[in-house]
């Protein structure tokens, strides 16, 4: 089994994840900055990437794993950070380790917190939340900051320890050789938790490809987003260029499909 | 001067327009609802709308004008409502006569207020205002309710004696012949207040014509959360058939634009 | 077992319920209105309200009943309330018969809703509930509307009808005659919903003489709020008075009791 | 001239202010967490301080000066928190040089910031505002970190040439030398920037004694929350003792006084 997670920002993207028979959501940190209008750079408040998920929440029964950076702090914080999005009915929560506060993977200036300090950030959120099942995942970016396998691996022995449920591992190589390379070490050490990855670079490599190495879940976390601002971008030169938006209509959405989508009765103009 | 208003919905929906050149936002009620994956019938709370108009306010400089619908309740709520978003840089509110709680003006089951309880929230709203500049706008629906152009022109003498600082008629017609009708009838009648219009479904109606028929402002409300919805959508069936989202790749934002997009430092990997 | 019901508005008086003992809570709209400096006439939007109730859940681990007015609008309303509220982890909502916008109970002007629309709202409440425990209390204004004892039995059994878990019954007379009779008619009717009362205007009757006579819950609303403001208006005119707060220290709370109520470590300066 | 400052931390605690004639509003960090029922260690998010301080907006028409402790983040992080407040209608940050995440300056572990890297927060601030009247006030911990009167000095120089538009100075001391001798200094040294201060432990220096030493405005932070608590314990013990809440009644405000503080109609019961 391959769970396939959609990258998502608000309650519509939910609900178009969930109509695409995908098993769970992802509320991108990434994605939810920039819905905003800002920038991935942990300026965001925990309680507006919240409001986020607490959106897909109430549009969508799909399990989701809330993407909360580093954990926004401290480990008070951490533990509240837990609590909030927990008793909101939040499945999972990812928590990477670099230092607070973080950057975009895919930009520079990406600093790695100290293991026993990540560590023990995943410690505390796994003894924050009060239900049985909630889930708390181990990001690692050891590959992302040039510090290699030895260290991801020496990292993921901790973050087992300290209670992760699951481990992501990230890369920013076109091709997948660093999921492949962990997973081996992974499996090899003996750690048997399920491994996530996020092919954003290496998209060539299919979720089946993944799944094969060892990979239990393939997170697509950012094209929704990134489908939407060329559309957009396509609508507003359209309407530039010709004063109104007849020559973009056949190419977006009609009202009764996006009355369709979010539970409207049909429009009354059967044309629309 | 023509005024051309974009739809948005959050704040990346704001940075859009103000990048390709339009003069002010249409933070819209029904492309907010359904952002939230709701139906636009009203469930939304106003303060859950004003923090999307909040979003777009941070986002962007351009003026912005937040749909209220009918004004989400009685004159008392009409009266916050207006404090709320003036207080927020807000640049003006429309309210429109339908009856509250208000249905999409596509839908059927609408109903008009009464003309001297539409013109109330149409005087309150102008009388809560604190700042000189704020404006109160006051959409009509007697073409969507079948009424026709003698109710509209005497409402919106009510609605100019009450204070209005613009009208917005609103029409579910293919061609623009009610716009039309409307805009004599009403310099017949000596009102001179600027006209808005939102050419959903009289789309095929450039920005021209409308202006030289006596229209002051063209809203294009919704076609930016409709585009997005489709393109979206392209990915999720994509990301379906390939199990990957290699061949949908090329007709998205990279993430260098995306970047680019929300102020963010260029990615330190060069062919994102 | 007699259940005593806290009103309270925020994290810090849910936390100082719980201190002292009490059983649960009640999210009070007078009060949480009252918080933000507005009159409890609905205009506070239903997700204001829920903001404090969220506050409170987050700040204490006893039941929390939210009292949620009318349902803040029509059944699809009264559904989405339902579901944000539970989904937060409050424990019940408290739906009370007054027509849409609602009106303090202590003030005039109120209208009662047709029984059946009442009703449709219990039901409504129900069906939109997802886990098995979360409970509905159908609040009776019949008294207060000067409707009397036969409305109120008569609506009692449609509310019940309509799966109410709860009834909570509503009076504004000194003592607790109306209370008295309305459990003798329930019970020889034969409904065996626990039932509610709030002794704001007949405070002398005690939580023991409430229980004696068949009420399984007593709901202290405003109370908390209430002495707060004396006390802070205190501080005010002793500082309006002496131009320094020397004169009213000795009677509020230290800074070190501050501290302990929200779990900050002690002063260091012992003094404090 | 002396500015009397009220903190406080909601919509009911401004309106008591203004009602009782002070000059402004301390939207306090320490009271708004407590009102949370959370300790003051910077895990409230700026998001959710600026919540409390836009019901106080809303609330009353006194000046407010935001507690923003040390900036909740680094420079792209304290920019946000300018524009968010001072385009929600707020006039005045105060932005305080300790480390970040911050502690109360009441307890122990408190570090101070490098002082250009203090200095910078102030200037961002500065270069951040967008209306010419907006004030940025730089809170001195010098003395709360046993720094002395020189370290306070040569930052004073260092807050005033990045822009501040007044100093706030901290102490804890029992009575008011340091603040006495911090305003001697600063005014040898040629500063003429307007200081605050906050008689929390040394409250027996009345504002006429501390404007007679230089002072220009007193806040009095903290004292309405610490009256609130005690007044709601003594209603909690009343109520557990009586199982009623007869015998504290006449110490707390009616609810005919409560409805005319929020802008209610009386209550049709006249007793109440």
């Amino acid at each position: 089994m391959h769970v396939r997670v959609m990258g998502a920002h608000d309650g519509l993207t939910a609900v178009l994840a969930e109509r695409y028979g995908f098993d769970a959501l992802w509320a991108s940190g990434l994605a939810i900055s920039a819905s905003h209008g800002l920038p991935d750079s942990g300026i965001l408040t925990y309680t507006e990437v919240h409001a986020a998920a607490v959106q897909m929440r109430h549009a969508s029964s799909l399990p989701i794993i809330a993407d909360v950076d580093s954990g926004f702090g401290d480990n008070e914080t951490v533990a509240r950070v837990v609590r909030l999005y927990e008793s909101s009915g939040i499945d999972a929560v990812c928590i990477e380790d670099k230092a607070y506060p973080k950057r975009n993977s895919f930009v520079d200036g990406n600093e790695l917190e100290a293991p026993d300090i990540a560590a023990s950030r995943i410690r505390t959120a796994k003894q924050a939340q009060r239900t049985a099942d909630f889930l708390v995942i181990a990001r690692q970016e050891s590959y992302i900051a040039g510090r290699g396998a030895e260290d991801a691996l020496s990292r993921a022995r901790l973050y087992e320890k300290a209670g992760a449920d699951a481990l992501l591992v990230h890369s920013r190589q076109e091709h997948a050789g660093e999921i492949e390379e962990y997973c081996k070490l992974i499996r090899e050490d003996g750690i048997r938790l399920p491994i996530f990855a996020i092919p954003t670079t290496y998209h060539q490599t299919s979720s089946d490809s993944l799944s094969s190495v060892g990979i239990s879940a393939t997170v697509y976390a950012n094209q929704l987003m990134r489908a939407s601002i060329t559309a957009m971008q396509d609508v507003l030169e359209s309407c530039n260029a010709n004063h109104r938006t007849t020559e973009i209509e056949g190419e977006i959405a009609t009202l009764a499909e996006l009355f369709q989508l979010v539970g409207m009765a049909a429009p009354a103009v059967s044309r629309l």
